[in-house]
């Protein structure tokens, strides 16, 4: 039985959804937005400042970001805005894993537990068309094509995940499980993951 | 149900074992050195070159070929031996593919067979201590270091996989599931694809 399952997902994928799923099947507990503002009252920063940072990195853009600075993962440098909120959401996320059994979404909290033997991480993708089709429907249409709205939301998340842990994003290895819920559908992925989350041995 | 099942892995991570056993579950036809075989002959190709070229296309080694050839994504240039060898087996997949359900090691098949919606495509992956352990337990030890062993194949499998097809290996996207053998040990491996297979729809 796996204690911890950390779900990272790409936008649109319905990531979100399925990872809210295991936790009701489950009776695990679910983090998502309330770490977000577990964060940011800890941090005094402010709650949307944080949602996106969460992804985004600091104030400006994570591209620009990323390339001004070097990652955490170099030395000789002072810790910034970015590398505090990392810091802190590092230990609010440690902390959680180690209060109870819970699904945790995106935060790059399959490597902030990596040394814990009782995760189940996984990654949810889904292809374009799909994607396009579920953020119009949530989301409504935007001015910014659907395309271009996966393709901005990849590359951030992608960028912010590089930058704080040095792995590449959506590469198989980084996962236990990875599935394409536009093929599979998200019941059969709900399925898959809490019948491995229940089998696997801690 | 899906008809065809590819499988794509890491070498040591038990994906070729894995493959063979979802066969048998589903009572599938299963190619592996067989499909090479046919390669062999249809093209008068010696069969162990073959074996080789499936990984790591022409006569010297493939990462100087790919550095110093064009991919076929380019235009503009002509076919030579890697290029003929690749006609044959993309043809030859296709037909075994058209044959009847199947299971499919390697070679490609994925991107081979990527229009069609019956297809299956699966990535299998360990991490590095439990493929060490096992290349040396399979094939014994050798003058270079097992994790000597692993880079340069996997290297190899990479390169070839980009140079025919433009994607990359072992990115998430690529594959339907991909699963980590040395987590969820081989038997839940083939317990969820097998299961996966029966149920989605084609």
């Amino acid at each position: 039985m796996k204690k911890i399952i950390t779900v990272s997902r790409q936008f649109g994928s319905g990531g979100r959804s399925i990872a809210r799923r295991i936790a009701e099947e489950l009776g695990y507990d679910y983090y998502d937005s309330e770490l977000t503002n577990k964060v940011a009252e800890e941090t005094g920063f402010d709650p949307s400042y944080i949602a996106d940072a969460g992804e985004y990195a600091p104030g400006r853009s994570i591209l620009s970001y990323a390339l001004s600075n070097p990652s955490p993962h170099s030395t000789g440098r002072h810790m910034n805005a970015a590398d505090y909120l990392w810091a802190t959401q590092s230990r609010i996320i440690t902390e959680l894993a180690e209060k109870g059994n819970c699904v945790i979404v995106g935060r790059c909290a399959d490597y902030i537990l990596r040394d814990r033997k009782d995760c189940l991480n996984v990654f949810i993708h889904a292809d374009d068309a799909y994607r396009a089709k579920r953020i119009v429907d949530l989301y409504g249409v935007r001015d910014k094509s659907p395309q271009k709205r996966l393709e901005e939301k990849d590359a951030k998340r992608s960028v912010n995940y590089k930058y704080f842990t040095g792995r590449e994003w959506g590469k198989t290895e980084n996962y236990h499980i990875a599935l394409d819920s536009s093929v599979l559908g998200s019941e059969t992925c709900v399925k898959i993951i809490t019948e491995i989350a229940k089998e696997t041995e801690s």
